[in-house]
């Protein structure tokens, strides 16, 4: 069973406590700016092990120093508490 | 001083030894795919330490088994022979 | 509940399919060649994802193009199914 | 040709730089400890791309939040600068 999507209500009060995130055509969406490409790509090893173990995957790009992150749980159909969970880690993982 | 761009006849030699490559909006694009976010993942590092040992970064994006690879050289306004290089790497690297 | 220890008869079944992998000191070890720091690494990346989503982790030692790994399940005091099914995908993931 | 060697007063100069590191059997040293395996790795992918492109490689050991580093120039028989850059650069990284 796919997880539920959450209500745009329920994403708001999420995003209140994700700084930097928002919501763009339907995902969870945030840029990551870091010092160099060495640390951009430390934090992407940092994310892809957690994303691995959540079994949930980040659509990601990254160019020198900056990791863009769209979040979105395709098999429901849009952001569910998944998303929330793991933009969460990606920020205490980016500090 | 930034490295030449090569010639549209140069770009098109090197591609007929680089499978999978071609010219999209200006850049050297390739999709890879893999069997898994493991594999894929294990490549990117790959390719992310030779890229910073080479001091020319990819564009680059994935989701899940699929990395998709821009090269472009910023410095020189076209594709270079440091692009070739990186794509040639990648393609070692992808076997 | 930890998980129960293998017996030596259990363990040297494992490892007729586990080419490479011997017992050494109580736990399984194998140490990995590769052509090159980067493709040393890239294994790395792919195993510490597996490890992590298993949520067991290797004891392992790397410099230059040698990986050497030695597995045992702490908690059980000795070797165990987790070790052999990481010491498994290790192999998948070396090919 | 090689890195000259360090004397014993240009290490410590060095170490005195260094939190954390110190000479053992003839190799500086030093053990990270991270909150936990996500972490550690993060900072080995980090610390791979900066040695990849120093080419100069760590004796390095993980097991979970742990990562412990040997550093010496074979080439020279002994500590040498390219030592000491690494070391301060992995100082930087674990931050």
């Amino acid at each position: 069973m796919s997880a539920p999507t959450l209500s745009p209500d329920q994403v708001n009060t999420a995003l209140s406590q994700l700084p930097g995130w928002s919501v763009k055509e339907g995902k969870l969406h945030r840029q990551f700016q870091f010092g160099s490409f060495v640390e951009a790509f430390g934090f992407m090893s940092s994310v892809a092990l957690v994303a691995e173990a959540m079994g949930h995957h980040p659509e990601w790009f990254n160019v020198y120093n900056r990791v863009t992150i769209d979040l979105t749980t395709h098999d429901s159909g849009g952001i569910t508490a998944k998303d929330i969970a793991l933009a969460t880690k990606a920020n205490e993982l980016a500090r």
